[in-house]
């Protein structure tokens, strides 16, 4: 392989990652260049042991290396579930350390644009766990967007027959924003959700 | 190895590329979590047959994965040497095609702040291949900033005794740009190095 090929390839390679375009990849690449062979060995081991390690918990579908993870396998949770898109979202949710029920992973929402249905997310074991787990709430955190709100009302439309209370994370004017570089479809939404006080 | 560590492993990891911060990094850990165990195996084997594969050109320390590149090795080239920083800076000088020299990288230019002097960057074989090779010229093109001017300056003092033609790129306004918004020292620049029409 010449150069130019395995070159190439690295560069292809880190154009994988997102919101990464063929120049930041060539800076990835050089940078890898002028790592040491150890630190390159380290590079590629941290990300095939990752994958190896990482799969998903048999409860909630966030990422785990344990059958179920330890939220799910924590006895002291409360009997609510925080409905999420993705497992990052776990992680903003848990730095908040105010909730203290379980999560569970949709990894998707339902997206027709990109071909996304109701079967191409998780919510066929979110019924198990509502029926099998006694769950009493479940908070469905979806983005705020047209996907997140589509799919929250789906969830809602769901759970609502089997006798669980479905919330929506409230949606408003963000902490620390102004009012004045808020957008319109925020503000209305922040004034037909207002409250007494 | 549990979830955190081989997750945290790989962020660090990411970290250490150029401008990634934590946030960038752990978006690129999950989506690496997304890509198949085949992908995974492909990016973690492009970094390392890079690094296996790559090394410094023995003559003009440009990256190679043979003994000499292919710059270097085509007869063809013109008697006139480029100095650059980096690697990457080749690849910009070879997009103009305009240039039909070979090239001499540096990697690094001298940075007393960063502790980088005249023995830490790659200009004594530069020397010998001007005594050897019958070089005409050597057009130096560092960055057009202090560190790169301070060795253009350096570079210049020490093949100027050899009898050999040291020249500089030109420094002045930018292809495109517009006087309003171009810098004082740049201006400056392009007053004093004005050329008859």
């Amino acid at each position: 392989m010449n150069q130019i090929d395995s070159m190439e390839r690295l560069v292809n390679e880190f154009s994988r990652l997102p919101s990464v375009g063929k120049k930041t990849a060539q800076r990835f690449a050089y940078h890898l260049l002028t790592m040491s062979e150890q630190e390159v060995r380290d590079f590629a081991d941290a990300c095939i042991m990752a994958k190896e390690c990482i799969h998903t918990c048999k409860v909630c579908s966030n990422f785990t290396d344990k059958e179920i993870c330890d939220i799910c396998s924590n006895p002291k949770k409360e009997p609510i579930v925080c409905v999420v898109k993705e497992p990052k979202d776990v992680t903003a949710m848990e730095k908040v350390r105010e909730f203290n029920g379980t999560y569970h992973v949709l990894h998707g929402v339902i997206n027709p644009l990109e071909g996304k249905g109701p079967n191409d997310i998780n919510v066929r074991s979110l019924l198990t766990r509502v029926s099998e787990e006694g769950i009493k709430e479940v908070i469905v955190a979806t983005n705020p967007d047209v996907e997140g709100e589509a799919t929250a009302m789906y969830i809602a439309n769901l759970l609502k027959p089997l006798g669980v209370k479905v919330t929506r994370i409230a949606q408003g004017v963000a902490m620390g924003s102004e009012l004045e570089f808020t957008d319109a479809v925020t503000l209305s939404k922040a004034l037909s959700s207002r409250r007494e006080m």
